[in-house]
C-alpha cells in the first residue's frame, strides 16, 4: 500500500449540516472523502428538539434525526466519518493534517465546518431544559410558543432585537437583562406592548417537568421571586464559532470567525471554511448546507487545477 | 376591507426552490407572503428527473416531488401561491407592483426568485428526452451514467470543462463540438483517456425508447453516422437567467444576471434576489434553498427597519 493510500481529497473538520453537505457533495464527485467529528450529540443542530424550517422536510424533526439523514446521505455517496476530536491541524504545504487524540489524518483540502457554540450552560435547569423550553435562536424556535410567555435573557443588541422577533409570537415576553441599563435603550423592539424588561435581574433556576414551566429570579436587593413562562432565550454571550484548535493558522476576525469568501475560501490555499463557522449574520441548517456543497465544489476545483498545474509542468 | 389588506408583505416571483424556501421563511415569520409561480411544471428543477445530492434527503426524488414538499411546506406556514406568468413589475416607490395577464399583486417588498434555463430544446428528441438522458447539468446527473457512454454538446470551455467532469463517471465521453475548433484548445480535461472530441460535427437527433439510445451525427462533408449513448449533457448556449419580464426596472451584468449581495440585495431598496436568477457559478437546489431564506430573512429586516423608521418621524 504505498502513502498515498492514506490521503484523502477532502478532509472536513465537523459534523454538522455543512460538514455533511460538504462531505455528500465532495463524495459524490468521487473525491476520497473523510469527516472528523466530535461527537454525534454534540453541536448546535444536535440540540434542537424541532427543526421544521428546513426547506424539503415533510415533517418536524429533531435535530439529530435531520442530522443522521444528513449523514447516511453522505456514506452513501462514499464519505468515510469518524469520530474523533481535533486537536490541531498543520495548514502549509501540499498536504495537510488534522490531529485527533486518537491520531493523524492527512488530506489535499480541508474544510473547516465546526460550527458554533452557545457558550456553556451555566444556569441552573439550562442544560437539563435545551430544546424543552431552552433556546438558543429565536428565529428558530419561536413558532413554537404561540401565544405563551417567554423571557430572553440578556442585555444586548441581539437579545433586545430577539425579544422584539418573539413578540410577535409569545403572549409576553420578559426582556430579563442581568444589568442595570440595557446596552440599547432605544430600540424600536422596546415598544411592543407585550415587551415586559426587567433591569438589573439574574435568572437562578430554570424549572419544570417535561418542560420549561417557570425561572427563579433575583432582583438587585436579591429578592427571590418565580416567573411561570414556558420558553426561555439565552443571549448572554451569543454563539462563538469554534475555532480553538486552528492555533492562528487560519485568519479569524477580531470577533473570532473565519471571514471565508463567497466561494468558501479562506487564504489559505486548499483551506476553506464552511457554516457557522464563518463571519455571518444567519445561522440557519440550509444556509449551513448550502455553504457545505460550496466548499465541496470548491474544494474539487482546487484539487482539479493543482493536478493541473502538475499536468502542466510534467511534475 | 381597507386598502391594506390586500398588500403583501413580501410578494416572491418564482416558484422554484429559492422562491419557495423563501416564502418558508417569509411566511413562518408572520409576513403576508404570496408567491407568483408561472407553472408547476416550468423551471430547471421541474425538469430534473431524479435528485439524490440536496442534503436531507432520505431517498432519490424527482424534482417535481422535491417542489411539492417545499411548496406544501411554504403553504403550512401560511404562504399563498398563485400560477400566474409575470409580465412586468413596477419596483420604484413603497409598494411595488407584480403584473400577470390575470391582474396585479402589490407588496412591499420583492423577492425575485425566477431561475435560469437553458435556451429552448432545439435539436430534435432533446425536449422529448429531457431527464431521461437529456441533462443540463454535470455534477447534478453525473452519477447517474457511471461506466455509460455519454456525449456533451458544445465547444465552450464550460462544455470542456463538463466534459472533463463526466470523464471520472463515464466509460467514455463524446465531446460534440458544431464548429471546427473549441473556444479552448489546452484544458487538461482534454487529456483524459476516456474523451474523444468529434470536431465540426452537429447532432441532428437525440432517439431511443423510455431513455435515451443513441445520437444521430452530421459531419461537415454532411455525412450522417449513429453513435449509441446513454447522456446526453447540452451544453450549446449555457443556461440564461430569467429576467425579461424587468425591463430594465433592477440593473442587469453584462451576463444579464442579477448581482445581489451577500444578504440578497438589489440596489433597489425592497426589492432581493434569490437562486439562480443572480451572477452565481454553483447552481444546486441547496444553495438557492438558502438564498431564499437569506432573502426573506432580508425582506422582514427591511420591513422591519421601515416601520421602526415610521415610528421615529411619527409619521
Amino acid at each position: 500500500m504505498s502513502g498515498e493510500d492514506n490521503i484523502y481529497d477532502v478532509l472536513i473538520i465537523g459534523g454538522g449540516p455543512a460538514g455533511l453537505s460538504a462531505a455528500q457533495y465532495a463524495s459524490r464527485s468521487k473525491l476520497k472523502t473523510l469527516v472528523v467529528d466530535k461527537s454525534r450529540t454534540a453541536g448546535a443542530l444536535a440540540y434542537s428538539s424541532h427543526i421544521e424550517n428546513y426547506p424539503g422536510l415533510t415533517r418536524s424533526v429533531s435535530g439529530r434525526e435531520l442530522l443522521d439523514i444528513f449523514r447516511e446521505q453522505a456514506v452513501a455517496f462514499g464519505a468515510e466519518v469518524v469520530e474523533a476530536q481535533v486537536i490541531g491541524v498543520k495548514l502549509d504545504g501540499d498536504i495537510k493534517e488534522v490531529l485527533t487524540m486518537e491520531g493523524g489524518y492527512k488530506g489535499k483540502s480541508i474544510i473547516i465546518a465546526t460550527g458554533s457554540m452557545g457558550r456553556k450552560a451555566s444556569m441552573k435547569g439550562e442544560a437539563e431544559f435545551l430544546g424543552r423550553g431552552v433556546s438558543y435562536c429565536a428565529v428558530c424556535d419561536a413558532a413554537f410558543f404561540k401565544d405563551k410567555v417567554v423571557c430572553v435573557i440578556g442585555n444586548s443588541e441581539e437579545a433586545v432585537k430577539e425579544a422584539g422577533y418573539l413578540t410577535r409570537f409569545a403572549s409576553t415576553v420578559y426582556l430579563i437583562s442581568p444589568t442595570p441599563k440595557l446596552k440599547v435603550e432605544d430600540h424600536p423592539a422596546l415598544t411592543a406592548q407585550n415587551l415586559k424588561v426587567l433591569h438589573g435581574t439574574t435568572v437562578t433556576a430554570i424549572e419544570g417537568g417535561d418542560a420549561v414551566e417557570k425561572i427563579r429570579l433575583s432582583d438587585e436587593a436579591k429578592k427571590e421571586t418565580e416567573l411561570p413562562l414556558s420558553g426561555v432565550f439565552v443571549y448572554i454571550h451569543g454563539s462563538k464559532p469554534v475555532v480553538d484548535f486552528l492555533y492562528g493558522t487560519v485568519p479569524l476576525t477580531d470577533e473570532e470567525c473565519i471571514d471565508a469568501n463567497r466561494m468558501m475560501e479562506t487564504p489559505i490555499p486548499g483551506v476553506f471554511a464552511a457554516g457557522d463557522v464563518r463571519c455571518t449574520e444567519i445561522r440557519q441548517v440550509v444556509t449551513a448546507a448550502s455553504d457545505g456543497a460550496i466548499a465541496a465544489l470548491s474544494a474539487e476545483k482546487f484539487l482539479h487545477h493543482r493536478s493541473r498545474h502538475k499536468y502542466d509542468w510534467g511534475k
